[in-house]
């Protein structure tokens, strides 16, 4: 059966998502790709667009969980943060509405579990993605590769956790 | 038939609201308290409370717009700021999905039109809300004197611009 998992990179215009099925040895990407909130609608709107098109990939894949990433202590942009906490917010209650378990990993410990590097750069993320999962190319836009390193994430401690469970 | 209107203050904890309707000369206070998201919950829990909490004040009192306090540039705590983004999105969210405008205003503007200081304490709005409503005690907790602060400014503005719309 596998596990299948959700990853989302939460924003407000641009959410990057993939859908990641580990399963025996290497984790395969089921799905992947952007949630775009048209930046001209109100707020509230937006949200609804983001809310729907979460749903949408919750009806269509069954994920058995959602990996997010954790929030920071300092944000270089607060009010960007806030609004990518009213997304955030908005991703975290539809998983609670459809009985999705969330796990949330911190920014550092992403990078560190695909790079060794706790501070690794952005395209040393993207060509560890693109490595772990076999893809035919790098995953574009960078939103959608961290997406898909959150779920990797996940699917990596999940199977160490499983390996120091075994007699 | 008058405006209702619900007010918002939003928060992950305790999240204030007031329901007022407009209808006339003095502004009515229809319900008003606080919405209580469990602290040992996890976030995506207790902003399903909160939604839940939200949407059941809608169904009871069919609210004709939803009035929430603007985000600032600046605040003093930014991962509380953080986690308050969270709880509006779910509120803006609960108004879209239910087809009710949605209305915003700045703190200051708020303080303004009930007290004409911009900068007015907690007690100032606590004793302005209170005069203004005809309540026979100070609204407690804060959050619901804000929440009702909110939906007050709303009824406030919407008779001005009638007034200016007149013949």
């Amino acid at each position: 059966m596998g596990t299948k998992i959700l990853g989302i990179d939460p924003a407000l215009g641009t959410t990057g998502y993939g859908v990641v099925l580990t399963d025996g040895s290497t984790p395969q990407v089921l799905d992947a790709g952007i949630i775009r909130c048209r930046r001209d609608l109100p707020l509230e709107q937006r949200l609804q667009e983001l809310y729907e098109g979460v749903l949408e990939l919750v009806s269509e894949h069954q994920p058995d969980c959602l990996a997010v990433e954790q929030l920071y202590t300092h944000y270089s942009r607060p009010t960007t943060a806030i609004l990518m906490g009213h997304a955030r917010g908005v991703i975290l209650l539809t998983a609670a509405r459809n009985r999705i378990p969330v796990h949330s990993y911190a920014a550092t410990q992403i990078k560190k579990m695909l790079t060794g590097n706790g501070r690794a750069s952005k395209s040393q993320m993207q060509f560890a993605v693109q490595y772990q999962l076999g893809l035919p190319r790098l995953p574009e836009p960078a939103d959608v590769a961290d997406a898909l390193a959150i779920a990797l994430t996940h699917s990596h401690l999940q199977r160490l956790a499983e390996t120091e469970l075994r007699p």
